[in-house]
């Protein structure tokens, strides 16, 4: 058995290098219209996924942690003289696959959610983003301060705080779902203080990043760009899940009269691109809509298809996130790069903006209310702060007050290393607390 | 019934409006990476698609003219002052699903057919696609000879009767598989045909823009980048078959012993990406490896899984073809300039070529050696130049001599609405011969 799985990973693994190479000579060949480039990574990035999941399941430790890391692996081939990946950094079209990928993954977790049962943890879940949010800033404002030099401005230290108070839910969505924890307590307050805590993420961006401007530009800040931020998210959710039920059971029922075959996951997938992009076009975050659109569908929507009276909507849609949703989780490790754990200067500012993550979001668990909840378990499944968290550093990169950056190259790097470390560390953590 | 979908209808157009409008201010909005238009014009040609398709299969007609002619109206209403669908024709992700699209066709195509039964009727296969060759390209020198002015040079008709021998098998191949006529001798004839026509195609083209470019340049012709085609195609279609079945065999044998979910559907799914990319690579259309990658498949490969033992691969491939393969269709209609029909000398001129397009893969049906086939259906099934020739016609005015390219803008307007006629008359002709 043991052969045979090495057997199987070296056939693969030539496979996807050999399909890889190939790849790469068809770029100069050309071909008809060049396609080939985007599905050769494609395959590499698939092949690279199974495998990895696969070894990492049988060690008895989280699939997504195999994708993870074997992007990691992937995306800093590099670094040994092998550059057939470096391709996949750049391609437009993988990075499309990857964020249809992510919001397939949330549309799914919608579905397996329900709003009353999610209503039900709303006060916790609220309590839990609200302090997950203020404990990282103070926790992150403290850090920064006691590591950079004194001369360094006090809104650096601040927007490193509110890049440490970012949260991905991605992790933690297919970890429990990998699991088939969804159902639990733990699992809805997560997902609901997730939701909330994108908007309150957004309203601390919008804050930290007005004040940096105006101090740049010498004047004063408006409160009006914050208050439109919470009243469009507040509006996106409301009417998302009143107004979208009744819009999509209404658009299903009319689809069960159709004689085209596809209807209910054509109509489905089409309703949760609808919500991910009207979330992203008011600012919020497009898995935050998909979320909302899988909460706002029901299985009764679909009892007028004759197709769907032997499965679930989840099933039928089973392969498209079988296909995407990989590519979500190993592009996001081949975007790590190794070369941030160089210096030792970042590194020691890295391990303590990440012990801060850690204990900022652990502290976030005792706004749970409710008793007989696994308060270690909400508070490790806040702890990833992924693309959310790089967005963030990447903001604060981009920002320059009187022509000084104000994440330094420096602060940049160990932001990356907090993002991994708690990225990476999440899903062995979690899937520990759940297995008990 | 009838004023159900009427309302039905009204309600889905709204929606899509509605959506697409947004989807135009999110772009201004920004937001936070920008997937939103790709989201929304997905979700635009979906909803046209099943729109259309569901009208169309109403009229009892094939439901991918009612997409190709949904996306023919979006495609012009900037005509009509409504510019909302205009990005549409250039967004790259739509680009790329649209090509997934016809690459997951071809691969169910070729899941749905058999080697052993396609070489039953190679030797008709291989004289119908040489006569669908050769008679189109003296037919479409001869008319345009007649149309076209005394002046014009001979490798123009040459280069106008070669555009005529293209052919597009996705719309054939679609119809035939609506209408559940995958299995008849006449859907193995036009399949294997249309793969040897891709082939002989590539030749021809690098033939006819050989000739063109040495006449430019006043020196010979080599016949080596012939061989050379001829050669390389030969080579992936027996050893992607050969070698492909091996490969896939082993590669789904120890899948088949992994314990994550989802194995045989990204293992399917990669190995039709990986031949479609391979051909591409080559020069032969990434659709002939994607119809060679179905082909090698046998259900006996997936007997292993257990998610795999109540249901073939087609049906758990299902829903990616659901979303992929309509927005291929919508988005070749969308390509679609109406204002072609606008010159009258061009019309004339293109009546003139479609006649002879529609005639000359006629005759192609003499090539058929076996008795009781439709010989009407297959010279029907040949029809439609669709994308190939598109391209054909796009090299030939990027082509020029002496500083004046070969297909005039009215030659090319021309070539346009013939692939047009084709590709949109066949369609209701191919339903009306295999109802029969």
């Amino acid at each position: 058995m043991r052969t045979l799985g090495v057997k199987a990973l070296a056939l693969c693994v030539v496979a996807a290098v050999a399909a890889f190479a190939a790849g790469g000579d068809g770029a100069e060949a050309g071909g008809h219209g060049g396609i080939s480039s985007f599905l050769f990574g494609l395959v590499a990035i698939l092949l690279a996924a199974k495998i990895g999941g696969e070894l990492f399941e049988r060690m008895d430790q989280p699939a997504v942690l195999g994708e993870l890391l074997f992007g990691v692996l992937m995306g800093n081939a590099g670094l040994f003289g092998f550059h057939a990946f470096d391709a996949l950094k750049t391609d437009a079209g993988l990075a499309i696959a990857a964020e249809v990928g992510v919001i397939l993954l949330l549309f799914e977790v919608g579905l397996e959610s329900n709003v009353d049962e999610l209503l039900a943890v709303g006060r916790s879940a609220m309590l839990v983003a609200f302090l997950g949010i203020v404990a990282p800033i103070a926790l992150g404002y403290g850090v920064s301060a006691f590591f950079l030099p004194e001369s360094t401005a006090w809104y650096v230290h601040l927007f490193v705080g509110a890049t440490l108070a970012a949260t991905s839910v991605g992790i933690t969505a297919r970890v429990l779902k990998d699991l088939h924890k969804m159902d639990t307590k733990e699992a809805r307050i997560i997902l609901g203080a997730a939701v909330v805590d994108d908007v309150l993420g957004l309203v601390i961006l919008a804050v930290v990043s007005g004040l940096v401007k105006s101090i740049d530009s010498g004047g004063g800040m408006s409160l009006l760009p914050v208050l439109t931020i919470i009243g469009k998210a507040a509006a996106f959710l409301v009417v998302g899940v009143v107004a979208g039920r009744v819009f999509a059971r209404r658009m299903l029922r009319i689809g069960s009269r159709a004689k085209t075959a596809g209807m209910p996951i054509v109509l489905s997938a089409a309703f949760c691109f609808s919500m991910a992009a009207l979330a992203e076009t008011i600012g919020l975050a497009a898995i935050v809509g998909a979320f909302t659109a899988g909460l706002v569908l029901d299985d009764t929507f679909y009892s007028g298809y004759r197709e769907m009276r032997s499965r679930k909507i989840e099933e039928a849609l089973f392969p498209l996130g079988a296909i995407f949703v990989p590519v979500f989780f190993v592009l996001m490790g081949i975007g790590v790069d190794l070369r941030s754990f160089g210096s030792l200067s970042v590194l020691r500012f890295a391990c303590g903006l990440s012990v801060a993550a850690v204990i900022g979001k652990q502290i976030c668990s005792l706004g749970i209310l409710e008793k007989g909840v696994n308060r270690w378990a909400v508070g490790v499944g806040m702890i990833p702060r992924g693309e959310v968290g790089l967005i963030f550093a990447g903001i604060g990169a981009s920002l320059s007050v009187g022509g000084e950056p104000v994440f330094t190259p420096q602060i940049f790097s160990a932001m990356v290393v907090m993002v991994m470390v708690t990225t990476l560390a999440t899903p062995p953590l979690l899937k520990k607390l759940f297995s008990k």
